[in-house]
């Protein structure tokens, strides 16, 4: 990102993990946007902001090793600040703060947050997240219907091929019960090998003993872990989820936690359509780094892509309380919008006209002439959006209609005539355009011309 | 914001000057985002978006006194970091650093910039402005443009009754100089004093003998400059914009920079349509704090209302030069959202039917029954946005529909028989729920009820 000047001025340059985001790149994401939101609003859920910058405090002790990664300020008051790590604890604030919102709270919030992370394609240290959470319910239909948004809001954005990797916290933790895993300190490191290594049996058994042998797990039970995991986990068998779950209570029916698991991980399936369940693989690797989260799990991977997931998210029914003191239980989850963006521009997956909205450039041969043109402009925008080339007009505006995806150009001629150009195949834009001109300015000469 | 609780928890609270937006008040501001963004659409401008943490070194030394209000913060590897304190000076950098674009280059951004500020209604620490600017162009129609869009988008958002302030940097600079006033201290000084005084000519009048004596200025020639700005405003005479220009060039045609500025102004307006010029009231006493401006500089102000202007901006032919080293001209301008919202809430200006969509709400009186129902709920959403009432159907019920503004409910009742209630007068909303409801579950059952 830097430029190197031949003067004396500054390099200029931003953040590493930060990005300027410009014309096409700016639409194109904000028409991903939209289709995200429009599936939220389908749901039912109220759009929220907050803050970038938060008290210092309301961050303290969520995030266990993420704490590393928040980004501190002062301010002139000595206020210690923080720039926000996420958008489920301001959720969580807010539930809090605001005791008069009616529950069931379902909110959606599109933002950026903030690590001071070590940078690569898909870590930035300014992300954007789109999150949906369900506060003031435990009923299964919530978790079901947050699965349904995730599976949803892949549609709606053209991602066909991903696989929906569920899990459940009180199943893993009861299976890392069963193995010797019993302290907190024991479980957060199983997780973090779990999540690290999801598809590489190798790698996790190695990497499980190196983390686990040493706070007293022994071999033989790592490797039993290990079993487990690949045993009951559907993506790597060709059994359906109902299979894998009901083998799992015949071989687990002795231990509370995994039978309550297990049940209700049936319970939110059963809700679910046919085509969503068709996207689920039961992965007892999924294990998810927050620590907050008590039931079912979730993330979405894109098939055939090296990249971490896109989405995920879960229940927890203990964050609201941890922040403040008002219990509520919640289920939510959040799309990693750069890493979508990155996805969709790799598979070619969405129709640029769907991005690029027809619009009329007005030129003018004459630049003197450009009152009378100006005036003529404002009236064509009742019906149309139109740009007006301010400049000369010669061939730099070429450059100017690709970059800007014209589709059509209207030049005011030096003998006051209009000549249409086409640079699509979108003859019929080109048609409304000759309507409006015939319908304000009566008695006009029109020629129309292709440059597809 | 502080809500103390009765327990050793931590009082939460949000940052002085920040503010959690939801529900309601979230949708009625995207609703007004949105009508602004298409003003901006509709003149051609495309969207563009730049990070909140900057480097320190690209917002030095462009905001003079201002610059005191810069949040500072550094990140783990020592970079001097900075959150944006305006959208400006990052458009500036951008242009230094992306050579390639074709020009003019006619951008808008919608985001929040920072200033460690003392707080009160309106100066918030994190505020909303929607930039826009043409860059490349020093032809006066895009200055005329600017203003153009300023004007539509106070109409756009029902905002009916305000002035478009208007003055010229170089009319103003040769104003000073005509009595005594020649240094860039001596100016700015000058500036400040007309910018908090724009009202009220006493007021004006002594802060300029506080201001300005020290400096030099005798009590003969403030008095001149207080008698100038008053005589050639038209916003406290009734003149038109255009007889106090001839009598400006009338009185100063021997200063070079006031002819030049005439000139210009005479250029800009002759462009705009009528109503437009209806609005603007050409003011001597306005100034506009930022030290970059070179040209045309406006205001709008709502009448009648004890508020600063609610957006503005101007021409700034030497920020990009400063910023970087590239050479462009530009013109643009700022709208302050907070403020814009403030107003409208006081003015009662937008219709709330337009900001609250009509959707659905189902709930199901037997909670056992819910799979049935999650299925139902899935398939109506092919044609209406529904939100599905997870809990318990009772009271409560009546304060979640209240406060989510929802005009419908569909409750799915012990007998499987429907029944529709029907909160507001659109009958033709609920007309269609009967008729989605009969194409997609034949044989049913539906009994409707208003409860206005």
């Amino acid at each position: 990102m830097n430029i190197n000047y031949n003067d004396n001025k500054i390099n200029l340059s931003i953040p590493d993990g930060t990005y300027d985001i410009l014309g096409d790149e700016m639409r194109f994401r904000e028409y991903v946007i939209s289709q995200i939101r429009s599936v939220y609003e389908r749901f039912g859920f109220m759009p929220q902001s907050t803050p970038i910058i938060e008290k210092a405090c309301v961050f303290k002790g969520h995030h266990g090793e993420g704490e590393k990664l928040i980004f501190n300020l002062i301010d002139k008051n000595n206020t210690k600040l923080v720039l926000r790590y996420d958008l489920t604890v301001p959720l969580a604030r807010i539930i809090n703060m605001h005791p008069d919102i009616p529950m069931p709270y379902k909110r959606y919030q599109l933002s950026t947050s903030y690590r001071d992370d070590t940078v690569d394609k898909s870590h930035l240290r300014e992300f954007t997240q789109c999150d949906a959470d369900i506060v003031g319910t435990s009923n299964c239909a919530s978790d079901a219907e947050i699965i349904l948004m995730a599976y949803n809001v892949l549609k709606a954005i053209n991602i066909e091929e991903f696989t929906l990797m569920l899990n459940h916290r009180l199943i893993l933790r009861g299976m890392a019960y069963e193995v010797g895993i019993t302290t907190e300190e024991q479980f957060t490191s199983f997780q973090c090998v779990l999540d690290n290594n999801l598809q590489d049996r190798e790698k996790m058994s190695k990497n499980l003993c190196d983390n686990l042998r040493f706070i007293g797990i022994d071999k033989q039970s790592i490797d039993k872990v290990v079993y487990i995991i690949y045993s009951f986990s559907n993506n790597f068998f060709s059994q359906s989820i109902f299979q894998i779950l009901d083998k799992i209570k015949t071989n687990f029916g002795h231990q509370s936690l995994i039978v309550k698991g297990v049940n209700e991980v049936e319970k939110i399936i059963s809700l679910l359509p046919d085509e969503v369940l068709g996207k689920i693989h039961f992965n007892l690797g999924l294990a998810r780094g927050a620590n907050y989260y008590t039931g079912v799990i979730f993330e979405a991977v894109v098939n055939n892509m090296e990249m971490g997931s896109v989405l995920g998210g879960g229940r927890y029914d203990n964050l609201i309380k941890n922040v403040g003191n008002r219990h509520y239980p919640a289920v939510g989850f959040a799309i990693g919008l750069d890493r979508v963006l990155t996805v969709l521009n790799d598979l070619h997956a969405v129709e640029l006209n769907k991005v690029f909205p027809s619009k009329l450039l007005v030129a003018c041969e004459n630049q003197n002439d450009f009152q009378k043109t100006f005036h003529l402009i404002n009236r064509i925008r009742n019906y149309i959006d139109v740009d007006y080339y301010y400049n000369e007009y010669n061939t730099d505006i070429l450059n100017y209609i690709k970059r800007n995806h014209y589709k059509c150009m209207l030049v005011i001629c030096k003998n006051s005539t209009f000549k249409l150009i086409n640079y699509s195949n979108d003859k019929s834009f080109v048609d409304k355009v000759v309507d409006i001109l015939e319908s304000i300015t009566p008695f006009v000469s029109i020629e129309s011309e292709d440059r597809l």
